[in-house]
C-alpha cells in the first residue's frame, strides 16, 4: 500500500547558485541545454534553469555522446566562483545524464541576446521563442504584476471572485462582442465581470477578479487584443470615485516594490524601468485635452474621446510638467460612457469616471457606477436600452446597493508599457488578434 | 492640482470588533441593515458587514425615519460588551447616516438560519441570495481554496500564467466543446489550459494556472457545469507521476492549514469538517475497482471507467480501511485517457495517471505527459488522429521537453465537497449549466 505525505524534493535552483552560496559543495541540478561550445578539449554547457541560466565546464569523459541544444539533463558538479562566466559562478560537471533529446533543432536562436525576428515570423513560433531570456522575463514581470495585485488587495480585504465568461448580455454595449451558441440559445464571452463584480459588492463590499476578457475589436493595432486578461477590482462605500483611484495607486506602490525586490534580475534583462508612482497627478478630461493641445500644438478633433495620439501628448505632459509616467485623466464625457457609469452631479455631460495612462498609453479605465434603482432605469432609457433585458443586473440596484465603483486594468498593456515593449502581442503568451488563434 | 498617493483609510472591520479589541472606544462602521427589530423603545439593527454581522443598539433618537433592511448605512456609536448578542459584542449607536436605500423588500429572508428553497427558485435570485451568512461562507472557503494553490505553489517556484481561452483545437477531444465564430473562422473554447501549460513547462519548468474550463456536457447532473474554474499545473524533470501526487498532497497540506487558520468562522458556520490530509493512500485503478465491488457487493459493469457509484464507493473503502477522505486512484486505463497521458511502460493498458476522489468524488486528474515527439506522433496515429492538425502542439515535444506532468482540479468540486454541498451548482457563484445563462 502506497501512501503519499506532501513532502517536498529540495531543487537546487539558480538564485541559490548565482550568489555563490553553493560554491565548492557538490550539487545536482537539471535543464535544457541552452548553449553548447565544444572547445577542442573540454565543452561549456550553459543550462538553462526554470529561471536564470548556469555555464557548466564537461570534461570529454562525462560529455555523453550526441548531446545537443534542448537536450533535457541532470547534471552533477561543483559550483566555483569564476568572473569570467556570467553571474561569477560556473559548475565543473562530473556527471550529465540525458533525460529527454529534441527531434529536431530549435527554429531560432536562443542563446542570441536578442531574436530580433519579424513579429509574424516570431508568432506562430511561440513555443520556441518564448524559451528566449528575454521572452521569460517579460512573463515574469507580468507574473509580478499580478501577484502584487491579488497580494495587495488581499490585504486591503478583497474577497477573490471567478464569474462567468459565457453571459447572456454584454456589459460594454457595442459590436465588439463574440457570439456562440450554447444549446441552442445565443450567448456571447464576456466583455468584462462588470455585472458580477458590482453584484458581488452587495455580497463581500469589495471585491476582484483575475480573468480572460474577451472583445471582438476588428482593428488591427499595436495596443488592441482581442482576448486578454483583466485585473478588476470594485469597492462599496466609496466618499467619492478618488476613493478608487488612491487604492489603484495603492496597487501600484505595492506593485513596483515587488518588482524592485524580486524580479530585479528580469528588469535588468529587459532595460526596463520602474515608473515613480508616489504622486500621480489627476489631470480633468477637458482640461487635460486642452492642455496637451496649447502645448504640442496639435488641435482637438473629437471632443469626447481621446485618440491615441493625445494620450502620448497627455502622458508626454505629465513627465514634463509633474515629472510621472503616469496619468489619471478625471471625468470622461457620458457620451462616452457606458450605461453604469455615474453622471458627475454638478454638470450631466460628464462622469464621475478616469482612465490611467500610462507612459502615454491608457492602461485602466474605472470610476463610480450608478447604484440607485431609479437612476439606472431611467439612464438606460435615456439611452434607448430596455430594462427588462437587465432584470437580473438590476436586481442589484432594486435590493439595495452602496455607493460603489471600481476597475478594469488591462494586464498585456501594464506589462507592455513597464517592459518597454512596442506591440501588445509581445505581452501576451499567445496573442489573439483577428488573424491569429494559433499557437 | 490634484496629486494621489496610494494612501489608504482605515476601515473598522469584524473582525476588530468581534475579537472585543475596540470595546468602549467609538467606532465608524458602514454596512447594509441586515434585519431591523423595533422593540418599542428601542430598535435592534444586526449590520451586515463585509464579513460577519454586528447587533447595534438605536434609541429612538438616532434611528433615520423610513430605515429598512438591505438600507446600506454609516454607523458610530460605542462596542461594548454584551454576553446576549451574537459574538459577544454590540454596539450602542450614536448616528446613523443612509447612504442608499432599496426600490423593494428582499425577496428571501437574508437573516434567516437557512434559506430552504428550491434550487430552481433560488438560482434565479442569485444576486439577492449571494448575500445570506451561508452563501457568503461558501465562497470564503473557495477564496481560500485559490489562495492556497497560489500562495504553495509560488513557495513551490511555479510561475503564474494566463492561458488563451479562444483556441483553434480542443485539448480534450470528444463532442464536449464550444465552438464560436472568430471572425469568419471556426474556434471552439478551451476544455482546458493542458497544451499551453505543458507548451510552458519549456519554458518556466513548473507552471500553474487559475481561470475558466469549458465544457459543453449535455447531461444534467449535480456534479457537472458547463463553465468552473480549473486549478492547473504542470511541472517538469518528474522521477515519476508520483510526483505530481506529492505535489497536490503538499497543496491540501498548505490549503486545509490555512482554512483552519483564517477561515474557522465559515466552516463553523456551515459545519464543515477539514478532511485530514497528512497520509492519503494510492490505489491502483484495478485494484480499487475490485476491492469496492468485494467489499459492498456491487458488480463491476465498465472496466474502463469508474461510475459515480463506484466513486462513492471507494471513497467509503479509504475512509474506512485507511480512515482517509481523500484516496488517489492511479494508472487508468489508456482507452479512457486522452492522447498526452504517458503509457505504463510496464503494461500498455494503463497509464501513468490518476485521480484524486474526495469523499468519494473526482476532484482532480492528473498524470505524466508523452514528452518526445515519436512517441506523441505515434499514440496519435493509433488513434486515427491527424498529427498535423496539432503542428504548433507538437512544436514542443519536436524541439525537446523535459518528461513531465501535471493536473487540474475542480474547484467547485472541492468546494461544493469541503462544504458538504449536494449540488455543485451552489459552488459557483452564478452556475453555467444547460438551461442556465443567466444571472
Amino acid at each position: 500500500m502506497k501512501f503519499v505525505t506532501g513532502a517536498s524534493k529540495q531543487l537546487t535552483v539558480w538564485q541559490d547558485l548565482a550568489g555563490g552560496g553553493l560554491n565548492n559543495r557538490p550539487v545536482t541540478v537539471h535543464g535544457a541545454v541552452h548553449l553548447l561550445r565544444d572547445m577542442g578539449g573540454v565543452a561549456f554547457l550553459t543550462l538553462r534553469l526554470a529561471r536564470g541560466t548556469v555555464q557548466c565546464v564537461c570534461p570529454p569523459e562525462v560529455l555523453p555522446e550526441d548531446l545537443c541544444e534542448e537536450c533535457c539533463v541532470e547534471l552533477s558538479g561543483v559550483p566555483r566562483a569564476e568572473p569570467r562566466a556570467p553571474g561569477g559562478v560556473e559548475i565543473a560537471a562530473e556527471g550529465v545524464t540525458v533525460l529527454s533529446r529534441p527531434a529536431a533543432p530549435m527554429p531560432v536562436p536562443l542563446s542570441k541576446r536578442a531574436l530580433g525576428l519579424h513579429l509574424d515570423t516570431e508568432l506562430p513560433l511561440r513555443p520556441a521563442v518564448l524559451r528566449h531570456e528575454r521572452e521569460r522575463a517579460v512573463f515574469k514581470i507580468q507574473e509580478g504584476l499580478a501577484r502584487a495585485f491579488r497580494e495587495f488587495l488581499t490585504g486591503e480585504r478583497f474577497t477573490e471572485i471567478h464569474t462567468p465568461k459565457i453571459v447572456h448580455a454584454g456589459a460594454e454595449g457595442g459590436s465588439n462582442i463574440f457570439r456562440l451558441d450554447y444549446f441552442g440559445k445565443k450567448a456571447y464571452l464576456a466583455q468584462s465581470p462588470q455585472f458580477y463584480k458590482q453584484t458581488m459588492v452587495g455580497v463581500y463590499e469589495r471585491v476582484f477578479e483575475i480573468g480572460p476578457v474577451f472583445r471582438a475589436e476588428k482593428h488591427a493595432t499595436p495596443r488592441h487584443l482581442n482576448e486578454y486578461t483583466g485585473l478588476d477590482f470594485e469597492m462599496g462605500y466609496l466618499d467619492s470615485f478618488y476613493d478608487v483611484i488612491e487604492m489603484e495607486t495603492g496597487y501600484l506602490c505595492c506593485a513596483m516594490a515587488l518588482l524592485e525586490k524580486e524580479y530585479s534580475r528580469e528588469l535588468a534583462l529587459l532595460g526596463a524601468e520602474l515608473p515613480g508612482v508616489d504622486k500621480i497627478p489627476c489631470l480633468r478630461f477637458d482640461d487635460a485635452k486642452r492642455l496637451a493641445a496649447e502645448k504640442y500644438g496639435r488641435p482637438i478633433r473629437d471632443p469626447y474621446d481621446l485618440e491615441p495620439e493625445e494620450e502620448l501628448n497627455i502622458g508626454r505632459y505629465a513627465r514634463e510638467e509633474y515629472g510621472s509616467d503616469f496619468v489619471f485623466v478625471t471625468h470622461y464625457p457620458s457620451k462616452k460612457r457606458p450605461f453604469y457609469a455615474m453622471d458627475d452631479p454638478d454638470d450631466r455631460k460628464y462622469t464621475l469616471s478616469f482612465d490611467l495612462l500610462f507612459r502615454g498609453m491608457e492602461v485602466t479605465t474605472g470610476g463610480q457606477r450608478v447604484h440607485e434603482y431609479a437612476a439606472q432605469v431611467a439612464k438606460m432609457e435615456d439611452r434607448g436600452m430596455d430594462p427588462a433585458e437587465f432584470e437580473s443586473y438590476l436586481m442589484i440596484h432594486r435590493h439595495g446597493m452602496p455607493p460603489h465603483g471600481g476597475l478594469g486594468i488591462g494586464l498585456e498593456r501594464l506589462t507592455m508599457q513597464l517592459c518597454g515593449l512596442d506591440n501588445i502581442r509581445c505581452a501576451s503568451l499567445f496573442p489573439r488578434d483577428r488573424t491569429r488563434m494559433e499557437p
